[in-house]
């Protein structure tokens, strides 16, 4: 009999596994954050939900002793959250989950799936909720907040769900083996398989993204029958820990026990994730953050699968364009959008000294630069509407690299502090944009996270495009933006995404930026560069999150 | 326009797939080697191919500049192949393998498993000559030679093309992207996506089963576009250069360059293994041998998907019975197969100190003992029989091993020196069986890879299962074999197996080994203890051979 999560969630799910195939659009959680779909009252009760957890101790009913609390969250637009979360140790946090795994790893993957199709479901009716605590923790506006915190992600979410569910699926429960003997009775061995989960799945979580970097982890872990550890950045705990609050129910009305997912909260600069990591008890990582971090985790967790999301160099190529005033509104929201603070944000670009062909002629370099510059402008001229792209700067670090990189190249842009007319305390800042010259490859290399871009000026786009092979190869990227007339430069651009493993995105001068990446659609990374070893998601991403063990007797 | 070759082979790959899913017993190359099967010239056209290659140079069309030859093949019943590969430099490997990249990897899905098809037809009518290769390199006997050597490894292989093709085709290759805007003309984007393969697959093989356990990586990285180097075990050389010569001849024939696949032939004590696999160009490892050797590859070469079998300790827990005589002839057979020169053959057995019940009666542990060693006696008596399962010792190691076996624990059955009535050179040793206690774990708990068993003495059949899922756990296993009649001690039996995560066969009384392993039904190894990290074969053995690559412009 199936279980009964599962039924009641069936028919969402093969569509999602029909949509991984099929790759145009689809998605069952709308993103507009309207009374219509999320009905009247959904906006108040999530703004009113996600202010009672302010100033408040947050507990997880049934969770482990707690050994403290911790809470170090600050908006980037009123201050500090003033969230208590219960403090775990490490032991606990093992002990917890592995207790938790006896029952859950038994259920097999129908219980696994629709459980975590519950929780999907659930955590799209508090889409809003989570688009305040994602607001408030990551410093984006408010509709980014809920569009790629809340649907966007629940998109990513089950996205791998389809994917684990495809694997899992495949995989009989029992066969009749029979061999043909000739005259002889045949030989008949009757097999059975079960799916075995890993262990324990730890969830290292970003300040910028943390539900839609942190679910395909959690889901992908969780679905295939691991319990799951949730250690979210310490700076944007509340969107994680509401997500785990909600599993938790799921789990405990399915009747299972609630610390298979567990958030293992911290106190900023303590150690925890590396303690987790390094447990023989944690078997798969998920991680998303610096190269530095994502690093030292698939060099030292050897006894884990580990999937990072690390810095990379994403870079837009300008050759050619049939719409040149297209190219300068798209480039410009694309790096004004969330102040840069997007993993998939440009920051390189590559211009021919010559200029470039525009339906209107010719257009000189500097008229490429100023056009793209003027197109800054004029999209964050007004500050009331400014804020609702540019959204806020998540931490002073980011901060600090703008100031630091308003002092390398020459000037093309300067970035303007914008005064948020409901938010005195947010920082508020326009893209830079400063010009560099292709000599400057420790600078353009590099990732300078936030509103940071630099025009480089090469001889041609046959340079242009062979810097941009060399530097995906070394130092990764999860975007790369050409635009080109030209069919042989297209041509040779796809040979570069190829040859660097990268995801391309071709004269992109309409209403989607190459920062975007749609679940079901686009493959979020590829993998293949040294910006992340995994995309969101494929095969890879789930398969080995679980083993198969067979018995086989004599019939 | 489909590639011919996929065309040719279509329907046999949809079987493969089919088979893959359905788990039966199922298999398109025959395993006898009978004239009916293969042809009636076919045993002499083997002989005499095989013996054209004895005392001369092998030479592979194409191939790059050699820098001398290496050779020091013995066989272990006629001494000295004197056979002579040529030697490529590292450098001259890459580039070679390198160069023919370039037209391989844009061929597609399609021309890389319609190739990988023929190849194995053609392997599949040279099952004689290979079988030649197989014996005179490992010293398995004739007949095992040719199955496991033959159709046997050929299974393993389309089985591992079947699920890359399985993953490759659920890629789709072009989608329009089109999302409603409400009132407004929708959002449309064209996405095409390509497959780009790792880069250079690496297949490390070992002298016992150079086809069986080589063939799944050589496949798997093959049919997903990567171009391979082949590093046979110095020992057991020409059963892969035969199979590389045929992979060569198919995809010259198709247009390719052959040195597509390449063999990495070195002098015995050469480190040629080593200095591939540190080679930034090489992008995946398939890897069978020592566990030293696996270890030193997992931890150096991150630049790679590394696949290793390596050391495992296999076991049986003989709890009670309904066929005693079945029991003993079973485990003589398993453990008499090939000299337990089989990465499966059992080592440990453990017996409760109380003995057995059986359908004649309770029997002591003496008793249960003496029936196995009786049954080896017995399946032995006659040399010329013998010879055709025990095969001969492939190494003076194994012999080395054998010898120092003899001075652990207390005697049981003295492993017995048989002459072979055809090769007087032949090493061929039946097995040994010592005694040990619960408290020698040092030495049951380390794997004697050889015609070496320890039968070890428990309290009761809990303790047997407890010291093998900790043996397991820690150690590694490729098999674990339960005997029992009592429903609690066999769960208990499928508790320890899916802890441990190993394959568990129970009461294998009849025609079919616990050492035994069918494609297309058995998992080899389950990827999920220390003896191997990847199970032959299943997704995650094929999925991150590749990565995705998108293009997406403004339609």
């Amino acid at each position: 009999m199936k279980h009964p999560l599962f039924e009641q969630h069936e028919a969402l799910l093969n569509q999602a596994v029909h949509a991984i195939a099929d790759r145009g659009y689809w998605t069952p959680y709308p993103e507009v954050p309207s009374p219509k779909v999320y009905g009247e009252t959904a906006a108040d009760e999530g703004r009113a939900a996600f202010e009672s957890y302010l100033g408040a101790d947050f507990d997880f009913p049934g969770q482990p002793a707690a050994s403290g609390r911790v809470g170090s969250e600050r908006s980037p637009y009123t201050g500090a959250l003033n969230i208590r979360y219960p403090r775990f140790d490490v032991d606990t946090l093992i002990a917890a989950s592995q207790a938790a795994a006896k029952d859950w790893r038994q259920a097999g993957p129908e219980a696994w799936v629709g459980v975590s199709l519950e929780i999907l479901a659930r955590l799209n009716k508090k889409s809003f909720e989570i688009a305040h605590a994602v607001m408030h923790t990551t410093g984006q506006a408010f509709m980014m907040s809920f569009q790629a915190g809340g649907p966007h992600a629940q998109d990513r979410a089950l996205e791998a769900v389809a994917y684990a569910w495809r694997e899992l699926a495949a995989i009989p429960t029992a066969a009749s083996w029979t061999k043909p003997q000739g005259k002889h009775d045949p030989v008949v061995v009757e097999k059975t398989w079960k799916v075995v989960p890993r262990g324990i799945g730890l969830v290292i979580g970003c300040c910028t993204f943390p539900t839609w970097n942190g679910y395909p982890g959690l889901f992908a872990s969780l679905s295939t029958g691991n319990t799951v550890i949730v250690k979210p950045h310490a700076g944007a705990v509340l969107p994680m820990a509401i997500t785990v609050k909600i599993a938790r129910e799921v789990l405990a009305e399915a009747g299972f026990d609630p610390n298979v997912v567990l958030l293992a909260a911290n106190q900023s600069g303590e150690p925890l994730a590396t303690l987790l990591a390094a447990r023989p008890e944690v078997k798969v990582i998920d991680f998303t953050g610096s190269r530095q971090n994502g690093e030292w985790l698939e060099a030292n967790c050897r006894q884990a699968q580990v999937y990072t999301e690390k810095a990379g160099v994403n870079t837009i190529v300008i050759d050619s364009t049939h719409d040149f005033k297209g190219l300068t509104r798209n480039i410009a929201l694309s790096l004004a959008l969330y102040g840069g603070q997007m993993c998939t944000a440009p920051q390189n670009i590559f211009v021919p000294a010559g200029g470039i062909d525009t339906p209107e002629g010719h257009l000189s370099y500097d008229d490429v630069v100023a056009g793209i510059a003027r197109a800054i402008d004029g999209l964050t001229a007004d500050p009331a509407k400014a804020v609702e792209f540019l959204g806020a700067i998540q931490n002073p670090g980011v901060l600090a690299r703008l100031e630091a990189a308003e002092k390398l190249g020459q000037p093309l842009l300067d970035s303007r502090a914008i005064a948020h007319p409901l938010y005195p305390e947010a920082v508020v800042r326009t893209p830079l944009i400063r010009q560099l010259s292709t000599a400057d490859s420790a600078i353009y290399q590099e990732e300078h996270f936030g509103p940071i871009a630099f025009v480089i000026k090469t001889v041609d786009s046959a340079e242009s495009l062979a810097i941009v092979e060399d530097t995906v190869r070394e130092h990764g990227a999860l975007s790369f933006s050409v635009y080109s007339t030209d069919a042989a430069t297209q041509l040779r651009a796809q040979e570069v995404a190829e040859n660097a493993c990268v995801a391309l995105s071709l004269n992109f001068t309409g209403g989607v930026l190459v920062n975007q990446s749609a679940a079901f659609s686009d493959y979020h990374g590829t993998g293949g560069n040294p910006a992340a070893n995994a995309a969101l998601s494929d095969s890879a991403f789930v398969a080995n999150r679980f083993r198969v063990v067979q018995t086989r007797r004599f019939a």
